[in-house]
């Protein structure tokens, strides 16, 4: 590849444009150029560096290679937006945007909270992506996002790590599925029950049944793919799960949920990874988050 | 293409799992074979009919031709599952799956009350795939679910559409929200307004300011991707936005929301679209959902 230099930023930000628009034609029409215009850019890019930088799937998705400028126009315009509004020139211009990866349980339980921290006179817009927590590093990766709610303590190239605390996952039901499919010990009766699952990508639960020594999960599987709703299907006794302890504290008191296996709770540990950059937007939205956390999350 | 009949079907169903799983391994951990022969299955497949059947991207997509297959595929595990399911034969198999399309105001508000009232002696366990009511459409002509609820009266081919009722959105904001941003006739003071969307694909709130006679929402704009989260942005004065009228009404009552344009509701008409089988199974559910459709929705 060239030298950075050397890029062109006007095609950068078109690839960037195409990327956060996911079509050629939306684009265009955000950039306020012709869809033609767009493509001659983005192949121009392409030529320029000797790589294919976009997958043309619907929504266009792009390759490592083209992952790597787009979060480099990311940054760019970070750094520009910054400087902009150090040189108080942000009020004519766009607004200050925050992109964050987030997973479904933080965003349903302690995350908006977060952002309401956030001082007024910020002005900053967030745009928020839902993904699993074993995911968010990716969109990280990918230049996506510049931070995220992970599962993981390894360090995004170029981003530096901070611990949130541990979100607890209780093993819990309705009283009445209980009785029905859990009566006797979990490590005999579990492996016959129904259970609820997020998405075809959530293993938690087989790994709940796994460490009681079952083969998985049962055969009988809802996928239920929203943090709420998974819960609302556990407490209307579709199948079993492994529910948040922020959502199911008031279930269980209100005897609307029972926690089948007291000891058995499963801690996963929350990290916020974001750029490395000295931005002041980023800096303190990561305040926020972390202060955030510490209340809602176990140490 | 070569006539149904002379289709293998275990490499159909091979494909099919390969887009169920999202990868080549995935796929055969759950077929418990290697991952070379699901990829000798997949090319025996494409060879045979001539066509690239996958997208190898992550997670794997079918292609057009592809989407014909993995329907292909539901159409004939739903067809052998309702057959096993008559000669008695269920019990000692799989479950009976249901996969559906389901907008995301939907599922967070009236749909999975839906669910609970199908029948337990059915022993249903149910697929749910969350997408834009514009989209779930698509998910149906690619063969992911066999029913939808869906914006759509026009009939996807091979299937039949039925009119469960319209939903109503009220234009929201937190009190405090709308003293400082929209203390004015909306129609002058919207566009300065920060506004949620759910992501970049809403076009929603831009629509109701254009109907307002504005040319877009303003540029201030916060995406929060689950419905629950959207509303608990708008309640928490991080902008206005359009909120379902089941979510609006407690948040209304509790004056946490008001109504700045109370006689701009807009009705998003809502529709079932369902694969044309004859299966008991995706009976009972159309059931439920038009009953529970019809006391949560406007007719």
């Amino acid at each position: 590849m060239p030298a950075p230099a050397d890029l062109p930023l006007d095609q950068v930000r078109t690839l960037l444009a195409v990327v956060d628009e996911g079509t050629f034609d939306a684009a265009a029409a955000a950039l306020h150029v012709t869809p033609s215009a767009v493509s001659q850019r983005v192949k121009a890019l392409e030529q320029r560096t000797g790589r294919v930088l976009l997958l043309r799937t619907k929504p266009v998705r792009p390759t490592e290679s083209g992952a790597v400028l787009v979060r480099l126009a990311r940054q760019v315009a970070r750094l520009e937006r910054d400087a902009y509004a150090e040189l108080g020139l942000s009020g004519a211009g766009e607004p200050t945007r925050v992109s964050v990866a987030v997973n479904a349980d933080s965003l349903a339980t302690w995350f908006l909270g977060a952002l309401t921290r956030v001082p007024r006179e910020h002005a900053l817009c967030f745009e928020l992506r839902r993904e699993d927590e074993d995911h968010t590093a990716a969109l990280l990766r990918e230049g996506v996002v510049m931070a995220a709610v992970t599962s993981s303590p390894d360090p995004v190239p170029g981003c530096t790590v901070r611990y949130l605390g541990r979100m607890r996952y209780l093993p819990c039901a309705a009283p009445d599925f209980a009785a029905r499919h859990l009566d006797g010990p979990p490590a005999e009766t579990l492996a016959g029950a129904p259970v609820v699952l997020f998405d075809r990508r959530d293993d938690f639960q087989d790994g709940f049944a796994r460490r009681l020594g079952h083969r998985d999960a049962g055969p009988a599987r809802h996928y239920v793919p929203t943090s709420e709703g998974f819960v609302d299907a556990v407490a209307a006794g579709l199948g079993w799960g492994m529910v948040p302890e922020p959502q199911a504290g008031p279930l269980l008191g209100a005897g609307r949920l029972v926690d089948f296996a007291p000891d058995r709770s499963v801690d996963v540990p929350l990290y916020w990874q974001q750029w490395k950059l000295d931005s002041p937007a980023l800096a303190t939205v990561a305040e926020a988050v972390a202060s955030a956390a510490a209340e809602a999350l176990r140490r």
